[in-house]
């Protein structure tokens, strides 16, 4: 069936993605999973969005992620400027983005759809070796293989700048005002601290594309 | 390091891959993944076991699946028996392995270790399509990948008959102890019920081994 599962954060990517899937597939479902991000804000989003969207969103918790890897993306753990030993962002978790798509792939399968759409970027990939194609082509595979299903995983972005992904946005009808509740935030305040590394991201984008953040306006 | 990280149920399988594992590898942990299974058995077995091992283990919880997948792996969902629409066992809990395999993966990179180890068997595998050869393969790509580092995942029961496996249990110095600790059946009775599929295998590859089972006698 021609529908499709939307690895959902509530963040600016995923936001896009989001609308975007709603122009390519006759269904869509937004999947929010908790893994002990550093904030609450982000799920809120992710409500206030899908709402709007007129869209199904799962919630999945997934705490498992506590007790074997140390990363800025769990609560209270070090600082999300740092780079870790490996010199990689303090933020990457090891293993989230396979988990994520693995958990796609079993809400897709229970519901009879056959498309994957993650948010990730190779452009702006920030070092996280789980946001490289190599790694989505590959994860696409192994997950074909786990359900014995075929599966496309959709990375829309892939390839943008973020100043391409902000003209996109642009370009999905009602994407704009989605984009208006999305939070990017490491730091999860509002407004956005505009210093972290997801935050100055975005802010680039939004220069570039010489358009004003619908967040910030709002 | 030649550390590795063992996939650990408390069942049969696992048990024989956690010895197997402890006279391979310089360091040994042992990950148990608690995902909403029917019981509280496996785990018990899983605390006793590796306490016999001196093995440490590392417990992780994991409801995530529960919003999306329908398996009588999970608590109070369906019947063990069941095949469900896709002709596959009810058991089938789409998506599973390869979330373990991450979460290893996940462990691994933590602590430094090289090393994966699953007890799953293609000669057994009951039509679950992620204890196949191939899946395993694709896993350990996607998982490399995903992690930038390389791994190894060993599953040293992939073509054993559960008849092999105990022959193999029965050399490895003190495993023999651990399986009479452990616990295979989906009902989480004991004594076992002997009639789910999970106790069936189990009874037939000892009665092929001409062994009597440690967890009976125990």
């Amino acid at each position: 069936m021609n529908g499709a599962v939307v690895l959902f954060s509530g963040g600016q990517d995923s936001t896009t993605c989001l609308y975007w899937a709603k122009t390519t597939f006759e269904q869509v479902v937004a999947l929010n999973v908790q893994y002990g991000q550093r904030h609450q804000r982000e799920i809120e989003s992710a409500r206030k969005i899908t709402l709007l969207a007129g869209v199904e969103l799962v919630e999945a918790e997934f705490g498992a992620f506590r007790p074997m890897a140390h990363s800025a993306m769990l609560q209270g753990v070090g600082s999300v400027q740092d780079v870790n030993k490996d010199g990689l962002p303090a933020t990457f978790l090891p293993g989230r983005n396979l988990v994520l798509l693995a958990l796609a792939g079993s809400l897709a399968y229970a519901r009879g759809f056959s498309n994957l759409v993650t948010g990730v970027c190779q452009t702006d990939y920030s070092g996280y070796p789980d946001c490289r194609s190599e790694f989505i082509n590959s994860a696409r595979e192994t997950i074909c293989l786990a359900l014995d299903r075929s599966f496309m995983v959709h990375a829309p972005l892939m390839w943008l700048t973020k100043a391409e992904t902000v003209k996109l946005a642009r370009a999905l009808s009602g994407c704009w005002e989605g984009l208006a509740l999305s939070h990017t935030c490491y730091e999860g305040g509002h407004p956005a601290c505009g210093e972290c590394p997801a935050c100055k991201l975005r802010i680039k984008g939004f220069l570039e594309a010489g358009e004003k953040d619908p967040a910030v306006e709002a």
